[in-house]
């Protein structure tokens, strides 16, 4: 394949400085889905770890680097997983961790930021204006600004996601991955690790259809912005896709697809009510891109990344009944 | 310490015969959940399997000597958990599995026992006389009567659980574990592994105090049997103790406690609402015994093994509301 920013030995190195706690995480058939999805479907589940999302393993990338060049602060905009995430690891190695986040980002995020003792600015906007607020505040006071999908670290760390499913396909055998599609740490990682190691799998990016920036740069091949999002998957609503991370995505995804919102709590649903999963919005998408496209994904194999449970409870309730 | 029927050496050859799939289970600290029990809470995930239950560590073990030893058919009794570990072991190396379950067993738990493959044969009445009834057909037929808590292997594949957990010692500590008593495989199979590696760790055993049976005749030395179960916790609702199981808890048990309704409904809300888990009752044991007694475990450093997921979705939110 033509070469994306990442580098699959950079990835395997990158594994070394990640606490354990984030890797090897659960993959396993849930075949109680089977007959509602009309195809086999896996989950690779990381929400099982301290910080319920996949993005202990970015930040634990990136603070390793930071303790062991001496740095003592970084400053990122998260819309609430990577910044618990960024706390976590930074707390861990004596890192002042600074998180700037919209205020309309869930409370539980938020109030989980400050438990793992960062601190936390909010802005009156979404999560665009976070990353200008971050980017300020890191120019002001000279630390590192953690720039999630922009930064290589953040793309390597959930890089490391796709040498495990890689692993494990000499065991059980997939065809599909499904990918939440925001800013494209994860689906560019992932991606690169699938196309280098195990080009046969389809990769499929899932966003929602009231935050499609980046799914329609992917097929336009070029940045397309938007003035605004609208959906309940707060994780992945970005307005303003990273040219650089495009790049990378037309290089490793096969597809992007937008789904409907009906359809993302369709999938939460069915990850409750099938396999015993609460999950947030965002960690829903795989499952919804195949509801609403069942004849694409008949008979496959398919593995769906169940990528961040931090849900509101309340909000969880009113969704899913 | 004195001889269980287990030996540790014997549990670690278990262990090379059970799918990898149920094998190093998540182990995280909930911090969440700190603040609202007054004590450090890490939790043994046990649910992210396709079984969504501990069960298969032990069903696994029993499969693959059945296999090796040319044995084609096994049967049952179960309160939902065995039945399923046990028919996806058996379908997986071409085994007839036959479960027999109470008729009031959860449905959810029911429908995957024949998902997965087994012949479901329902009795009117309790897990007791579902006991006898699988006797029966073991002996009619003439085949392996696989007995939860009396088959060493049960208690084997569970004590796996405690290896990870000495395992995990080095790097996070912790002084207590509690685990949910029923027929006491777990509580046996962990126990002995931490009074055997860890003696230090103080094992705690939790029951409903509507199935009260076990922790009675812990506390008095002896069987003590009780004329009915009133529990929501069907996991562990048993009457009659087996004696050779009852001998082994008196040696690695350092104490049996008995939990209300309404504290082991208390422990699944919280687990809900601060650590993203939908349990079944039985996994909500340990929450439920740190609810009772704060005092107790006030400061400590805990872990509680989430034994099982397997919940019918309508009546979890008629609990949890």
């Amino acid at each position: 394949m033509q070469q994306t920013r990442l580098d699959t030995e950079r990835i395997r190195a990158a594994r070394r400085s990640i606490d354990p706690l984030f890797l090897d995480s659960p993959l396993y058939r849930c075949e109680t889905l089977d007959p509602e999805l009309g195809c086999a479907v896996s989950v690779k589940l990381e929400t099982a770890n301290p910080v319920r999302s996949f993005k202990g393993r970015g930040t634990e990338v990136i603070a390793s680097e930071l303790a062991a060049s001496g740095s003592r602060a970084a400053v990122c905009a998260s819309a609430g997983n990577l910044g618990q995430a960024l706390a976590w690891s930074g707390r861990g190695r004596g890192l002042d961790v600074t998180v700037v986040a919209s205020r309309f980002a869930p409370v539980a995020k938020l109030d989980r930021i400050r438990a793992f003792g960062a601190r936390l600015e909010l802005v009156d906007g979404d999560f665009d204006q976070a990353r200008d607020r971050a980017s300020e505040i890191a120019r002001r006071d000279g630390i590192r600004l953690v720039e999630d999908s922009l930064d290589l670290e953040t793309c390597e760390g959930a890089a490391t996601i796709g040498l495990e499913l890689v692993e494990s396909l000499a065991k059980t055998p997939f065809d599909t991955v499904l990918i939440a599609l925001g800013g494209g740490a994860m689906a560019t990682g992932i991606g690169h690790v699938m196309k280098d190691l195990a080009p046969g799998v389809e990769v499929i990016c899932v966003q929602p259809l009231g935050a499609p920036a980046m799914t329609y740069s992917f097929h336009k091949r070029q940045v397309v912005t938007t003035d605004s999002t609208d959906t309940i998957a707060d994780g992945v609503a970005g307005r303003r896709p990273i040219p650089a991370v495009l790049d990378d995505l037309l290089l490793v995804a096969d597809d992007a697809v937008l789904v409907r919102e009906e359809s993302i709590i369709a999938g939460m649903r069915l990850l409750l009510g099938h396999a015993g999963l609460v999950v947030e919005p965002s960690a829903a998408l795989g499952v919804a891109a195949i509801l609403e496209d069942r004849d694409r994904f008949a008979g496959r194999n398919v593995v769906t990344v169940v990528c961040g449970s931090n849900v509101d409870v309340d909000a969880y309730h009113r969704w899913v009944g």
